[in-house]
């Protein structure tokens, strides 16, 4: 059965990873959060019609297209969802904007500033038309990293002092992991810079409300080449017998100043053996500190100085009053990796139901953007304080 | 788009808690496991009309039913999800499979062990004729749960000696909490005991391969009257002026002993204040032990005392290898609760497909509803010991 | 270099385990607490002079005897240290307190509740003459402990519902492990029970402030059989050839109910592969809860419902204001588990020299006696309700 | 008792917080390790003749010095152990080495490198005369710490990759908390860089056997001005109305890189509000990692990549078979701070007795200070890579 409210299409481009954690969002979206708009899920774009197609029947899309111009074309889509790699997000983006297009593009924004400079300046000149756009930086639709903000904007641990930030993963230590488009520089820009430094990034500013003014940074690759892949699908991959350069980072790590003085410190690498996927953060204020790490999402630990018998505690964030925790289950019953997707369209689809300019916007992408670019440039002159 | 595959059609009475989830289980499953059959989502049954219709079209049924009388006899409808309280399973489950359904059914299985002999009879009188049914213990279906009983199945940590199961709750701590239906016997047949009680029993037997054979009970009801209810959704509820009796268990402890030895200690309780859905269990081994807390349910603990430098490791169940976890995302990426139950369908649709019964089955749950009843028999004669 | 202050000389009976730790205690206290009598190690008792001799260089003891009686005897000792098994309690404490010395005496009290009653006699008649006496519940001494009492006894977990107390280990699970004297009931009383079972009783008393008022349990003996022992040390021995019999309990579990309705539920057990000294206490209460493992023993977790984003909290109990902890080191700097016992002499020490009754006295011992025959008599009578 | 072990007298100097553990050391060293030597506390040094009897009192010292030059002429003297400020290290140390006496020196080893390579000359010509030299750095004796070493050397993590290392404490969070000696350069030197961020760098370097060899580092002093200090004991102190300048760092954050090629990423702090002495270390090698968090001693975390179903696990480092953990108590059994000085006497008496030099040397000494120097020097010229 269907209800009243109107319609948006959406069409989604890719639907490897990234493409079946939005669907499952588009799909659900509207059972958990009672939005003023229905998301439709019109079409999905992929090169190969016959794996588009059979990834849109078991995803949920009810077409396909091999081109995304014509995806962008249809008049069914309000809603262009850009899931590829980050070399085609300005082009793509900025055609949808162009044609009126709402666009939600996966993060990092671009593969450079100058690309990131282009889609804000796109997304800039379709606001005034009332089309919107937003990156994707989910993490921070975890329900315990919106509390966190909302805790350091209500003042609760005061003065922010440090923070330390890490995405710690271990799915290439071993040096016979394949060179997937991940680990090529013109694929993907950077390596566990863009990829996962990206959100430590726009995690670490958006819990402070502070930006980054200067960095000062240390790169590394530690396996230079591996074998060529064969076939990808997630984070996994099957290899062959032929070797090919790796062109992008493996680890890096940079110290940082955010406004207001605190210190940052900032670790990305896919070298953390046993790490799965520990976005991690901790930021101590003069009052109080909030840590939390990714693989046990449901949990912000809160400390709060002025309590007697002080201690971090351990916040289930799953109550009712807590950010989107209320849509779902009772107290207790955590939430996974792809409900932050779900929170994600359904901030997105109210925004542009509202008629406002959804966060992060490609502004801020552009922001996290400038700070990878400093990052390198600063790891590759002596580590050299690089302002912002 | 779709596929060519052959389709199901389900009808599910109920659309509170549990009718919720199970709606996102039928909506996802086919996204994310290939299985042989498709559901298709055909009609929500519920007593009232209009909100029934807001729901299905919230939670994406085809139609409504006000009679679930009507839904079983709907052509459109081949399996029938139990979703209500535990007084109207029985007979719900029984005329469903009368008529040729297969049966889902939430729990526990009943209110009474009479009620749940008469669905055994039936579920095997239907087993003859190729309906299946299936008791709903979804946490078998935690990832982590389900690598817990194989781990004990390849010996890994030797004879079972100890197992230490709780499911700790505290939602209704505050004695002005309203009398919902869980807290009244003739709807919920018990309190914590069947439950939450039910869950522990169920997955200590589950994990260790063991059934109970005898147990020794204590039980409490710690508030004996409550302001009556005025609306409840999910564990959440308002209340009026006027109060009533409370007729159910708040706490249930026993002790058990299990085929082959092994010591059980149980506790189900929703006065334990600060813990929100922590279900326990504890397995202690004559080669190792594992330990396990839904709180953090992408976690099992493993302590192999073969290992040099031993210690309890905390796996991440969320390896490509590890049950149910390779069909979702990258290690590291956790689970919520809801996804246990897409496991659940899942389960169910492919043993439907293949012909076979599915696990648990009502024998399963009537097990369980003997247990039940052996606690309360023997919490009311001064605890002694209860054969099973 | 000496201070002024009046002493009392020290005879400790047995210099095994419990020796080697009351030794330090009685060396190190006057560092770090100032009290108004200074101990001194006058003399140690041991069956065998030269094995005597050589302790009593190790640990400090300036003469040693041969006959616990001739160590009462001296006129240099004016307090008497029972470190021996439970089977020699009575016998010493009884000559002790009728000799006029004061006395600290190792748990469990006795190894029957006649003796225990027999020695509560001799300390009531003692305590008439000014003559003290404390049974050894060394764990009351961990700083959390003491901690968890205050703050129960502050109402910050308002009134209590629920203690979950255990007390696992596994240094048995081997059944190669050789039958030395804590295996043996005419020298140990009992197994698990009066060993490690009787600490968690104390504990949760101590904590809560109630008393346990009945109980229901089983105990099991999962190895009949052992190797007999050829020697041992602290909890490792070597073995020979022959067998004997296990004559006490591997695991005693079982529920209670304290004054005031809550309810409880212990389990001391050898048998809890990969946990090494994992006493465990949570209370439950109406406002809140705490919780405790020896494991991480500078550790109290606290949850108090009053707060808005509340949670379990992890109190560090190594603050100045927290008891005992301000005599050491500065916040974060745990301590050990033999900082327990001198917390324990540094208790008795200041009762003796004030003039007052230390606690816990024997009467306390005596009741957690009685508790330990409750268990075995329900034990032995299908687990059937044991009043106190 | 005594027994016939040859002697060997100790003189220390200071008798404050260092001071008081060091003399818990000496205290009970010989009744837990069988040592070749019977260390006697035979002198204390410090300037008031009346505090320093106090102390000596209540330590158990026989006699007191109020001049260190008199400390070191003293016959009954071998060992003189420095438990001063930095600033008089190089003096003492220096001098007690000419005289023959072998030196135990707090650290950091000195307050500027010029005096840290005085010492390490003195050293050197003492130890030709077999004169002994050791530094104090005594989170390498946690049994955890030490047991990572072991492990790292046997290859079980295979080529370390990243260490991650913190020194987080939060005692000057309160800007009224007075200028102790420890935040004025001429006595200490530098701040939470040379206190704490010392014992960070010694412990990496100890741990994974490598050394850094270059660094990229900022240093911060959050609040400029504090009220002078009254009197202070441990890290406490009162204050009086007037301020001061603080003179050293509140937080020094460096990254690094080690011999072979891993990253280093160091963070030493005394804002970390919540975190009260939590040196941590994790080591992510090809194999394996180890993790390590002085908040929780007693625990070393390790990751097999090797095993199936992996995991972090928490090794309880009170095994027999664990460096110095055998000498105490049975497993489970944990130990505190102090223990890690006992440890440090026992390895410097037994490097004494053998006619060996001790570890760490006054040269590891020194290669820590021209680390902190590098810190300094880097911070200073914003942030550039520093070689070592």
């Amino acid at each position: 059965m269907t209800d009243s409210k109107p319609t948006l299409g959406v069409g989604m481009v890719g639907y490897s990873f990234m493409g079946r954690v939005h669907s499952e969002a588009w799909r659900n979206v509207s059972a958990f959060f009672d939005l003023p708009v229905r998301p439709v899920m019109a079409a999905l774009g992929g090169r190969s019609r016959e794996q588009a197609a059979a990834a849109a029947a078991s995803l949920g899309w009810a077409a396909v297209e091999t081109d995304w111009k014509r995806l962008i074309e249809r008049d069914d889509v309000q809603i262009i969802d850009i899931c590829t790699p980050g070399d085609s997000h300005a082009e793509i983006a900025i055609a949808a904007l162009a044609a009126g297009k709402h666009v939600l593009c996966e993060k990092p924004l671009a593969n450079t500033v100058a690309e990131a400079e282009a889609m804000v300046e796109a997304a800039r000149a379709a606001a005034a038309r009332g089309v919107r756009s937003m990156v994707a930086f989910n993490y921070r639709r975890v329900p315990a990293v919106a509390l966190a903000r909302k805790m350091v904007a209500e003042g609760r641990i005061g003065e922010v002092r440090h923070v330390r930030a890490q995405y710690l993963q271990d799915w290439i230590v071993d040096p016979e992991f394949p060179l997937v488009w991940r680990l090529q520089k013109d694929k993907a820009g950077s390596g566990a810079l863009g990829d996962i430094g990206a959100h430590i990034i726009d995690t670490a500013e958006f819990i402070t409300g502070r930006n980054l003014v200067g960095v000062s940074a240390v790169t590394e690759t530690f396996i230079k080449e591996r074998p060529l892949a064969e076939a990808s699908s997630g984070l996994a991959a099957s290899s062959t017998q032929e070797k090919g350069e790796v062109t992008v980072d493996d680890a890096a790590l940079f110290l940082g100043r955010f406004e207001g003085g605190a210190l940052g410190s900032f670790e990305a690498t896919r070298f953390a053996t046993g790490r799965k996927n520990a976005l991690r953060i901790e930021v101590n204020g003069s009052l109080g500190s909030l840590s939390f790490d990714f693989e046990a999402m449901n949990e912000l630990w809160f400390y709060d100085s002025s309590e007697s018998d002080a201690g971090f505690r351990r916040i289930l964030v799953t109550e009712p009053d807590h950010p989107y925790a209320g849509a779902w289950w009772p107290p207790g019953h955590g939430l996974g990796y792809d409900h932050t997707f779900v929170h994600e369209v359904k901030d997105f689809l109210e925004a542009v139901a509202e008629g406002v300019d959804p966060a992060p916007s490609f502004e801020d992408g552009l922001r996290v953007q400038r700070v990878l670019a400093a990052v390198e440039e600063s790891a590759a002159h002596e580590s050299r304080w690089t302002a912002l």
